[in-house]
């Protein structure tokens, strides 16, 4: 497989043509951002540590069949993935109210939802990616009502798999976002990436945050928090 | 039915009890307000226009068969009604894309929606009534699944009712905001008022503003617009 010319730059990826027509290599960058690009900083060490985190998981679920766009590690900082034309909808999964959906309601962080749910944004960074209904994803024809289904199912369903994951190494699952995208078939598979910078992570004990709030919310080292978050999935730490 | 004390002032309404243990009384207010309060004027009529346009329409709503507080116009300001517990939640049916959703969805004012679609905002003014989806409710508890079915199908039933009348007197319904309630034995029914507060209606032929984006947009007389409102419906005025 050969590297070819760059296709795509987004805030935290680079994306490059192969030699394969269907594959795309996907290269991590230090950057970080948070309220739509407002915030930015470049920090030495995230590219790599979002890859491994994001390869791992991406392997995990293969494992338990849920594919996604992943195909393979290629470097510290690379992957290579299927190429996807990529949704126009993040897919929020909640377990615990926290963000914008505890300033949305008047409800304190922290509270535990009785049973998950599953939010829509339409991901268009000028209109500020806002919350939407399944009413608006058909007006956006973003995604048919089949295709909604099945984005919310599937959501879900690795809600349920990914909770566990990171119970067992003593991080609550807070909440996620996913993003999707069609192969050259139309066939719809789990895209982009899961990491730090995708999900809110708190430590089982304390409650400390492990993921991109770190950096949203000036909380301390975000390489340490997604260094954590690495080793504890690899087994290399406990909780304790 | 004697009025009694002040039970509730709101922005467009104050809310009297009445010797009987169900019923108040409706004082309607020239109070113009919006942004969430942010913009506001007394003006003069606007009380018994709104009045008279209410009355109006949940009359014909009445004689449609579907029910709401509504029992009868008192004066020219005046209005008794049942007792409810207002639901917090505002559920607006829209037929053509304007204000807040031409924002959300990035899509132009007027364009036509295929099929109506019904949004619910949660009705706290600290929170900006935001939009919320169905999940939002079950969270909130705002209302059960039942009953949100329940005023889901009554907004688009409405919808019909409303957009045929308003037709049949040159008058193109964009959308409207509903508010339901529960009465003592805890039955749902149609409350608050349907005026041009509450309603985008354009002049069918050359889509003039004819409700309160003309307050909010600084378009010119509301109470000129409110007045050209109430003569179509009364057939006093025709369209052409």
């Amino acid at each position: 497989m050969e590297k070819r010319g760059l296709l795509y730059e987004g805030k935290a990826k680079k994306i490059f043509a192969t030699s394969e027509e269907n594959v795309v290599w996907v290269q991590y960058k230090n950057s970080a951002t948070a309220f739509n690009g407002e915030k930015k900083a470049e920090i030495e060490g995230k590219a790599t540590l979002n890859n491994e985190i994001s390869s791992f998981i991406f392997s995990k679920l293969r494992e338990k069949g849920i594919q996604s766009h992943f195909i393979e590690k290629l470097s510290a900082t690379e992957q290579l993935v299927r190429k996807v034309s990529i949704i126009s909808l993040e897919v929020v999964t909640r377990n615990v109210i926290a963000g914008s959906l505890s300033k949305r309601l008047g409800i304190e962080e922290g509270t535990v939802l009785e049973e998950p749910i599953v939010e829509l944004y339409y991901k268009d960074d000028d209109l500020g990616d806002p919350l939407i209904t399944d009413e608006h994803v058909r007006v956006l024809k973003a995604a048919s009502l089949e295709e909604l289904a099945f984005l919310k199912k599937t959501a879900l369903e690795i809600n349920e798999f990914l909770k566990e994951l990171f119970l067992s190494c003593g991080v609550k699952l807070i909440d996620f976002k996913l993003e999707f995208g069609k192969d050259e078939t139309g066939s719809i598979m789990l895209a982009d990436e899961i990491s730090p910078d995708t999900c809110r992570l708190w430590d089982l004990d304390t409650n400390e945050k492990m993921d991109k709030d770190v950096f949203r919310r000036d909380l301390g080292s975000l390489t340490d928090a997604y260094k954590m978050i690495l080793n504890r999935l690899r087994g290399e730490s406990t909780h304790v």
